[in-house]
């Protein structure tokens, strides 16, 4: 397990429905997330739970079940309330994605948590004033309601990308070529047969050729086209050139 | 609305809960998106669908349904399949948070759409190469096993956090098309003539295709084709079919 991610437990304060409680476990476990605590929880251990874990049931099987955040909290070096709107006197804000790089951070040092309140009245001031951060996903000013489970994704999402990069293994682009990329001459040799065919067809005409070339080079242009392709494109070419010969050729024998 | 958000459809294709489909409109506006389309939901509409919605149900009010991806993706210029895993001869794949970059940047040119599978099955191989993107959620690989909504929550999430992004940088770097792009119908309607001219020439043995079409799937669904572009290619395509006739003609005569 990243040893980021195993310092960071996930804080249910006071949650409604078991619903929620199994999809923030799958939630959490899709990006490599385990440890749950639920403070005073109103209906748990729950079927409904367990259904909606899915796979996840042992994050529900392993979730400490206390009284009170304070609880919940021992042992934490760094805490992050996450609420809809902006609070006086509460911690300074951060967007999810800032906050997810500040608790990977901080997480160098200690045990963190990231808190999350009742699915209808969110976390008391006295909840997020326990807490040194607040955090705030961006979301549409007019319908800002995201499910708890859906909340609990989309931190667990940042949190997980940000412990991936940290590890040196983000790229954005993740695919190997299904084939050597072809080289410039390759390439060459497409244009030339492409131009060739035109011309015999009649489709390009040498005399007034109104940068048609010009204009497949830049479509081919923008592919990077790999070896294999080449040859299907070629293939393809000389195949319709052929036919004619052949095809020609039996209604003359 | 942001004129980016509006254009961008997402696809659910063969859904099968309906409380699934609910969880996916809630996500969708909470992140500024509203157009959804379902091909052939297994339960839709249902009271379940509109519990999950919660406010959302004119999402789900306004939600058109159809019977096949192709009929989703009438008029889309751009589309993304959101895929677990990866396959051979599929779209290039990103990772969710560059593709949201690129869903937005393409919907300067028109709509874009954002293709989800079925809960189980995910999405058939044909309905993958009918997009020219596939987009991988990163995730704990012993268990990636993202709730359909879910998985919905955090494409929308990055779609509308670099659409806010996108919207306070001033436009400049985007690139004009030299024509306006492609539309999917137009794009199947050069693959339908390529596959015609191959297996006419002998090229494409429908006895043995050996996923040829695949291949000029991939290849050709990385250029972002414009109008002007598959007005050529059919019109060499054209003129290689039509030579044969008019040459053959001509040894007859």
């Amino acid at each position: 397990m990243n040893n980021s991610l195993a310092r960071i437990r996930l804080i249910l304060s006071h949650p409604s429905h078991p619903g929620n409680i199994g999809a923030c476990a799958r939630a959490m476990k899709t990006m490599g997330l385990f440890k749950l605590y639920l403070v005073n929880p109103k209906k748990f251990p729950d079927p409904e739970a367990n259904a909606r874990a899915a796979g996840a049931d042992d994050v529900l099987q392993n979730a400490m079940i206390v009284n009170s955040l304070q609880e919940a909290l021992e042992g934490v070096v760094f805490a992050a309330a996450v609420t809809a709107r902006h609070r006086n006197l509460a911690p300074a804000p951060l967007l999810a994605n800032a906050a997810a790089k500040e608790l990977i951070e901080k997480s160098v040092h200690g045990e963190i948590a990231l808190v999350f309140g009742n699915e209808t009245s969110g976390l008391s001031n006295d909840e997020v004033q326990a807490c040194q951060r607040t955090i705030h996903i961006p979301a549409n000013p007019d319908y800002s309601s995201l499910n708890l489970g859906s909340a609990v994704q989309i931190l667990c999402y940042e949190i997980y990308k940000e412990a991936l990069f940290t590890e040196g293994k983000s790229a954005s682009i993740i695919e190997a070529p299904f084939s050597p990329l072809a080289k410039f001459e390759e390439i060459e040799g497409l244009y030339t047969h492409l131009q060739c065919a035109m011309i015999k067809s009649g489709f390009l005409d040498p005399q007034e050729p109104k940068r048609l070339m010009a204009k497949l080079r830049r479509l081919f242009g923008r592919i990077q086209l790999e070896k294999d392709e080449i040859n299907i494109l070629r293939g393809v070419l000389d195949a319709l050139e052929k036919q004619k010969l052949s095809q020609t050729r039996g209604f003359i024998d």
